[in-house]
């Protein structure tokens, strides 16, 4: 079985029967994470030479895409946790490949990803206010951080930080590696949203964080130049396109089954039921011919390439994954409302999950940038 | 101070507090409705010789607008309640009016309206499968209703009934008014849904349900000849622009007191941000106005042209209804999807509201009908 | 018979007619101007006690929109003519008024508006490169511009220039009545376009041409605070909206009488036709109802409001006129694109017309704008 | 250089530049043709062993998508040729090829299809009026066609029949290829459209059009059994996706080189002319992945998902191809309504050949029914 069946099954036997539990008590998939490990899973970014799956992007896309299917909170934190695996891989150094790797494949430890901050929108500059400062012996952490996914869940948590507080990105731009236990790291705890309720995501404020030399990837600025930031936002959209497709399976059953009287016959037989399949059922393969067809150029693809691949994937993926899970409740009917029925979650969590950055307004300015001959990264920093 | 004005400040001082918790608990607007009787509004649709206020139509949706800017359920069973209180004016008989309308005005009693069953679609053919049959002393009730709306809080059910089970509606259908402590009335209690959460709605068994003769309103058939069931969709529209409306006002404030770094300035100053608000404040003025013209041209228009002016006025309002609440989040950013907020729950509201028969299509049916030159009504008898 | 229904009648009998003609010769629809002159239509912007109509807002958009049904170039071009006419009223002397509002009443003459110019774009910001400096004995004028409609055509031509050459509007913006054989313009005589093909606008050269004192209008500057340029964009909605219905009442007409086999039936009982016939019928109505609202206010409305009531109504009328003309054709199918039925008319001046500023863009800008408590004037001055 | 490339020099350096010539004439364009032919291309169709180029479909898809960038009537008769090729090679006799096909590679010689009839919709039900009747030396035509394509302009036309009047296609279908000075047949000569004005279509009469035995292809009923009448849709899919590509590619070079005033920079550099043009751009890219993907699955396919890789195809790019060239005419401006420039054009031809069969509604029927597990063909048969 392949990394993507394999997804597949976890998604259908143990992600789904969870995930409405997950959803109400808004806290971590603490134990789908466990079976993501047990199936190798949360090393799908980690390199093969030190136990990883290796897997490349089409088939790393179709995992995400499928584990969505079943849990769209898991399925984001595993894409989060991912991503601080590539970025390991990048920047760091062998001897903190050796360090973090391990307690991922041995021992099934989780890594989030901090970037958001209570008063910066991504989506226009990439600034970060929290900084990191040089000390004697290692370095120091003051700042707020927002939307801090898989806090009191993971063990480290990659934080998005300016060295001295500087404002140019380019130059300051520096990520370190936060042990869950560091002293003077605050949590508010709060996490009451709409969806992707999963991914607990309170505010964690920094109070002098000392975390060792070592703890920090690569050099000021070298994070945004090595062609991982932009994967991002293609787990996005193949988060979106899982979501979208089980809703929509979800639809195509419930309306199979569904008999309506006076006919007597089932409502699958109406042309109008028909046609609003048809439209979101072409929609949605569009979005994911879109989404593979990107996976699969990611490789070959440089910096800039990279960001456009994303932006187009996770665009069409928003697009058709926030009207596809409206309009199955919609062409379900009444019933589509129903908690005990996967389609309303599926409508939260594709309303949140499409809040991420990049906005629809900054990826397509991006994307016409590029059309119209204007380079341009997918993040735009302040200098 | 005018009806509206005075929904407009009860739904600001009193509903809107309460509105989260109705929400979180999926109960009846008990203390809400208690305010609506104090402030007269529950004799919304009672002529004033017996009482109320015998809003006219313009007034109402006005009033029924305001509400469900504060809290969506407390406006949509008010406006159930006050869809039965115009079947009475209608229907009822000198005595049936002089004992109902006081229990409202008076007593402070609500009256819910329960048509859906599990096997039919309104919004395809009228079809009740709820038997009433005449017995010595009055009529048996026997059947199985879905959605019923108020159930546990409401003293009477106006109860959509088949006579003798019979299938032409145009010839059997008649409501009876079904006192809250009947017996032979079964609730199964679920009510677990996406949104409307407030309108309490489980599913209810009638077995032998006996009510007196003077129960029923009007004669077999009648009740779809006198211009009040159009009515229905015409407040479910008015329910949408009110959520939309306080919807964009709540993104209009917070868009305005938002401020990022590194520009320092208020995100409303954004050009983008302007298009996006300003695309959904014309929309949405557009679907006010056309409420407010059906709702002018109501009391000169028949039977046929009642159906057409709801009908418009529900598919607009629901379109961009839609689109308002879902954009709003997407506009406001990832604070959107916080509960602490009333866009999340506006969005869902929405999303469940519209779900309500007519369906879009029925309805696009029946204007394009009338535009081609044949008529129909709005709803469709199996006859 | 009051004027709407004089200008239908013309409409049907007269202009209709002829529009096809004009359409194919992309010239001035001079016939037909002569018949608005005779049912007084020439006056319909000027003042009863100057011999016109005197028409109020409502009157007068549901004149320009009835016009607009029989042929969309006439329609247009009367609207800008009554313009000049409303700037006359707003900003000329008494000695003005009794010279220029005969020659249209009595004479039957016409006066254009050329504000275009070839290196500006008005939804940007309101610039005029076209300068017109004082003499001994009145004002030269030199400058090019662009879109120079009812060029060859009318008697007077009401050029927007820039005192000195200045480029704060605000200050330098005045506008002079050229008269159409005055010395030193030259027209490229071009106009070879997609639609409006009757609103004959080439470019136009002016050099050093010279003009007495009292064809300047009001003051430098004035021009914007007067309430008048923003009828332009009104009137834009009232011409969308005359053929957008026209359009809707000529696909019903044919879907009507359109049978099929082998079902052998009007393709009018078609379920699918009557949905697309009905969404387009009653997104047409909403735009109509926000016009007609939006006449209705704009005497009682400051510049700032005219400026919203017609961008609202244009930006409504413009989405909902492409889509209704584009629909129409699809729906009555490969007959709709015959040059010999009016559909395909309606299509192109439809997406010709819309191009006049501002932009949607601008339109949703401002709209925002004003909906996030920020006020802005229609047009932006380079101040 | 390949097939594609062959295509995409002809279409910049022959078809391009006298498209214009072909639309305003509203004639077949015989010296494009020539070059196709010159350029082997009438052969695309045909398998190598008869000459011909036997381009798989990928190939084929590009081919014509390359072509209608240059001139979309050019593409759509190539195609329609080509087309024609393929029932013959799937249905012809060995002899049939052997006669036909060096019409077309040695010769030059243009085959026309002809199946639109005054009183059927083949969007609902495949029916031919037109019959065809065995006679003692061969076959005898009888009935009216519309919209036949390359009238006076081919050499033979494919005429779509009905042995003895037979009103089950299924059993009765039968495509005669009839020469074009076969006796019997007249035109009206009428063609005066929207856009697509090169495909020049008239309407034919057939009165006792007498052709041999062997003009007949296949047996009655075979020609929906072989998995050609899917192509159509498939080429219409390239066609659209071309114009769309080549109307973009105009915006965004006049874009490029537009400079405004007062700010003097190219508007490209407008964020909101950026994103205009980044959500045409990508939506076309999906479009085109679609189409790429259908044609990379064609050979594949059986009969029922032919129909549905044509159908998915066809939608999105009608779709996608009526948004792009209606946008990009808004996005230039004014000047994008000139003749002289070929945006107006690709607005009309888009709106006139999305009208070839079947409609979306049919189509997302199709695709509806797969989805929900219904299985139907692309076109229905009244049996």
């Amino acid at each position: 079985m392949n990394a993507v069946e394999t997804a597949a099954r976890l998604a259908r036997e143990r992600l789904a029967p969870r995930a409405a539990g997950y959803d109400r008590d808004a806290q971590n998939p603490l134990e789908s994470w466990r079976d993501l490990w047990r199936a190798g899973l949360l090393g799908a970014g980690i390199p093969r030479a030190h136990g990883g799956l290796g897997l490349d992007m089409p088939t790393y896309v179709g995992v995400v895409k499928a584990l969505a299917g079943g849990c769209a909170s898991t399925a984001m934190t595993l894409h989060m946790h991912s991503t601080v695996m590539r970025f390991i891989d990048a920047l760091g150094t062998e001897a903190q490949k050796r360090r973090y790797f391990p307690e991922v494949v041995t021992h099934g430890r989780l890594f989030g990803s901090w970037g958001s901050e209570p008063a910066v929108s991504l989506s226009r500059t990439l600034l970060m206010e929290t900084a990191i400062r040089a000390d004697d012996d290692g370095w120091v952490i003051d700042g707020v951080k927002h939307f801090c996914t898989m806090a009191l869940g993971a063990s480290y948590y990659m934080v998005w930080c300016a060295v001295d507080g500087g404002t140019d990105m380019g130059k300051a731009l520096l990520q370190a590696l936060v042990p869950a236990d560091a002293s003077g790291m605050a949590t508010d705890g709060k996490w009451d949203t709409l969806g992707m309720r999963g991914t607990y995501s309170p505010s964690v404020t920094f109070t002098g964080v000392r975390v060792p030399v070592d703890a920090a990837l690569g050099q000021p600025g070298s994070s945004i130049q090595v062609g991982v930031i932009e994967s991002f936002a293609l787990g996005y959209a193949a988060v979106y396109v899982g979501i979208a497709e089980a809703a929509l399976a979800f639809a195509v059953d419930f309306l199979r089954k569904r008999v309506v009287k006076p006919e007597n016959v089932s409502v699958a037989q109406d042309p109008t039921v028909q046609r609003h399949v048809g439209e979101l059922a072409v929609r949605l393969d569009a979005a994911r011919l879109v989404l593979e067809q990107s996976a699969a150029a990611w490789d070959a693809a440089d910096i800039v390439e990279r960001g456009l691949l994303a932006n187009r994937a996770k665009y069409l993926a928003s697009e058709v994954g926030l009207e596809v899970t409206s309009r199955v409740i919609q062409t379900v009917g009444g019933r589509g409302a129903y908690r005990e029925f996967p389609a309303e979650r599926a409508f939260r969590d594709m309303r949140t999950a499409t809040l991420m950055p990049p906005t629809n307004d900054r990826m397509l300015e991006t994307i016409g940038k590029s059309a119209l001959g204007l380079t341009e990264a997918m993040f735009r920093v302040s200098s």
